[in-house]
């Protein structure tokens, strides 16, 4: 049987998982690539650190140039995390002749170019699968099987740690500190999770499928981005009564910019916000730390795909799909047809998130007092937006200078009207707090 | 650019859809394969029919010779459904140096092993990614995505006809009957229904799938099958109380034999039949003319897809995506990779059907009268059968002989003996119906 020779640099969770998967299941890999790969390094750069995995004797090195030197290893997977040094150390492999697997999304999401580029003039191939969605095989499904497509939509929830901390919230009526302080402690939010709670996660993610899918060119900081660290319980409430879910979800569809339906051809929607999803429909039921993209195509329809988008062993699982599509050259046959990052133009333009349609739900903290709504409602038919219903409960306290919550939902809107309208409300006097909007998913 | 030609064979339903991708959105293609695919052919029978797609001049024909001599002609897309001439046509087509692409489910279920082995002889591929789910890509995702896992189990809902009328038995509280016919009438279920709605076209697909993901070699009428033709509404209501939803659920998983719970080894559990499966799990969810599956991988865990199972432009999807696969090499060395209906053994045995575990629902029409259940429950307890819950609700009629519903659901217990306590059951004097059995899902 051929054998292809491939190094490891990195042996976090997601390297630990591959090399399990290469070394204790050799056999299985070797079926389904119709060859072995032989794990011949496992770059690190600390030797001494404990592992949960023990690798065979004279495999572990923190000698990087025994791989870059070595040319029978024609395959790495770059299993570091972060900018520095992966972006240097990938440069390295792909001159030195490696073809790359990566897991590495926020390196795409930043040099994606360069060394697509790069990989390119050397002939070499970069798979990433494993860099978006983890077990999801979302990258080979939208640049692959659904080729014969023109993909009108992709809805999704791109992070699990903030879809398990909204479903805490949402199951267990938690507020967002007890929600996030039980994520920490099961493991599933880093203590400084930042980069999660904000959206900046789910956006990296967005631009790489945006790319992929639309031949969007837009950076992951460029998208419009609201995280779920304001998120209110209450707000979790008031969308139950109203037959909705909050969810983070992550949009890019083509719009003709009327209404928020996807079409062929038009400008690109594009963001990551927390949402108003309808109970019962497949968005909705996504619960814990799963992950979930629904895409419509124009000749398949609505496609939906639901699991584990992080982990040690569904990452793992990606990655060393990439190894043996890599191995046996489906993915550089993919890599030279898709030409991804590269110098083209964008073939889509972003649409204006001012003039983007949708409806809304709006909460406003108001004084219990005759006239309230009617201000307030006037403020929005100023705005050209229609109501499509109310909740307004019994207060609960007594006595003059009350407040209670008053929740709107509006029909479609535009974007910035609604952003200026609730701007203005915010300064009636009759409002005694900040104001909460949320976009709702048709 | 570079110009692979192509002909199709067979314009009907998906035929015309595949005619429309390529021949009115031949840019995308292009983009997406890095060269056009010419439609160069189209072989149909009859050159009078009405067809609601116009062909440029001079591509239609009734001579299939026109294709087998024409050595530019690389790929075919063999679109006619049945056994015969499809067959004779295939290897035609493989003999003259086309690789084939085929939607023809029924052709590889009865005569993979011979196609297969004749293509690997001459050196072609065939791919049949659309003979299967239509629109979901599952062949590429289990064939390639997947690849780095063991399968544990496969759950599905393979058959949109079914799903459909299921959906409208429960939905609409209709009977079979009545729901066949809105089906007919929506030209969701054919004229002669029955290779849907007898389990047989799930069979066929599963039997495909479990050869894929198992390495099974398991003929489609092997397979035990229980279709939804004998399906009564009332069940769909009593399912629904116990928190239940009745669908035609296609089961492959390996298994250790005891609990229905899937295991990395052991033997396959096989089947296709109505099954209980709880609300708000991804399966119950599945609405109207939707397939679905559940693939569980060692490594990825559970991953679910949702989508068209058929209809023109989903499948006619999936069959351009395999021409681009097979135009641009991918699909020539998946093909050659996974050696799929060669002579190779069998990877797994199938468990026996009778020693299958499980749980059941059971629903027995009985007099109402004292000692009924005790006697029932007496023969359960004596195949080791334990009850876990009991619905009788008060009789509707009144007077001596009236008849009542007895609903149990049991706990695990094996198929053969749950099979053999209905039998005795069933010749109770206290029972005056015949009896349903039905499998639950964990």
């Amino acid at each position: 049987m051929q054998v292809t020779k491939v190094a490891l640099i990195g042996m976090g969770t997601v390297g630990t998982g591959v090399a399990r998967l290469l070394i204790d299941h050799g056999d299985r890999t070797a079926r389904h690539a119709g060859r072995t790969l032989w794990v011949e390094s496992v770059v690190v750069s600390d030797l001494q650190k404990p592992r949960d995995f023990e690798l065979p004797r004279g495999l572990l090195t923190n000698d990087l140039s025994r791989v870059l030197q070595n040319g029978e290893v024609k395959l790495a997977a770059m299993l570091i995390g972060g900018i520095e040094p992966a972006r240097t150390i990938t440069l390295q492999l792909l001159e030195s002749g490696k073809d790359i697997v990566t897991a590495n999304k926020l390196l795409l999401a930043e040099h994606g170019p360069e060394l697509f580029d790069r990989a390119r003039e050397l002939g070499r191939s970069i798979a990433f699968d494993a860099s978006v969605m983890g077990g999801i095989p979302i990258i080979t499904n939208i640049g692959q099987c659904f080729s014969a497509n023109q993909i009108l939509s992709l809805r999704g929830i791109l992070n699990g740690t903030t879809n398990f901390i909204v479903s805490q919230m949402e199951e267990q009526d938690a507020d967002y500190a007890a929600a996030l302080k039980e994520a920490q402690r099961l493991g599933y939010a880093e203590p400084d999770p930042t980069m999660d709670v904000s959206g900046g996660d789910a956006a990296q993610k967005l631009a790489i499928l945006a790319h992929l899918a639309f031949g969007a060119r837009v950076h992951w900081r460029e998208i419009p981005c609201v995280g779920i660290d304001t998120l209110d319980s209450a707000d979790m409430r008031y969308a139950k009564e109203l037959g909705y879910r909050i969810k983070l979800i992550a949009v890019a569809q083509l719009h003709d910019g009327t209404r928020s339906v996807p079409t062929t051809s038009g400008a690109l929607e594009l963001h990551v916000t927390p949402t108003l999803v309808k109970i019962g429909t497949p968005l909705a039921e996504v619960r814990g730390a799963f992950n979930a993209l629904q895409v419509v195509g124009d000749a398949v329809g609505p496609v939906f795909f639901h699991g584990l988008g992080a982990g040690q062993m569904p990452t793992a699982s990606a990655v060393v799909a990439d190894m043996i599509d890599t191995a046996v050259g489906r993915t550089g046959i993919t890599f030279r047809t898709l030409n991804l990052w590269s110098q083209d133009e964008a073939r889509v333009k972003t649409l204006d998130h001012k003039q983007l349609p949708g409806r809304y739900y709006l909460r406003f903290t108001v004084e219990d007092r005759p006239g309230v709504l009617a201000e307030i409602a006037g403020l929005l038919g100023k705005h050209q937006i229609s109501i499509a219903s109310v909740i307004q409960h019994e207060p609960s306290g007594d006595g003059a200078g009350r407040v209670v919550p008053l929740v709107i939902m509006t029909q479609q809107a535009k974007e910035g009207a609604a952003q200026t309208a609730v701007a203005e409300i915010d300064r009636l006097k009759c409002v005694r707090a900040g104001s909460v909007r949320m976009r709702v998913l048709d």
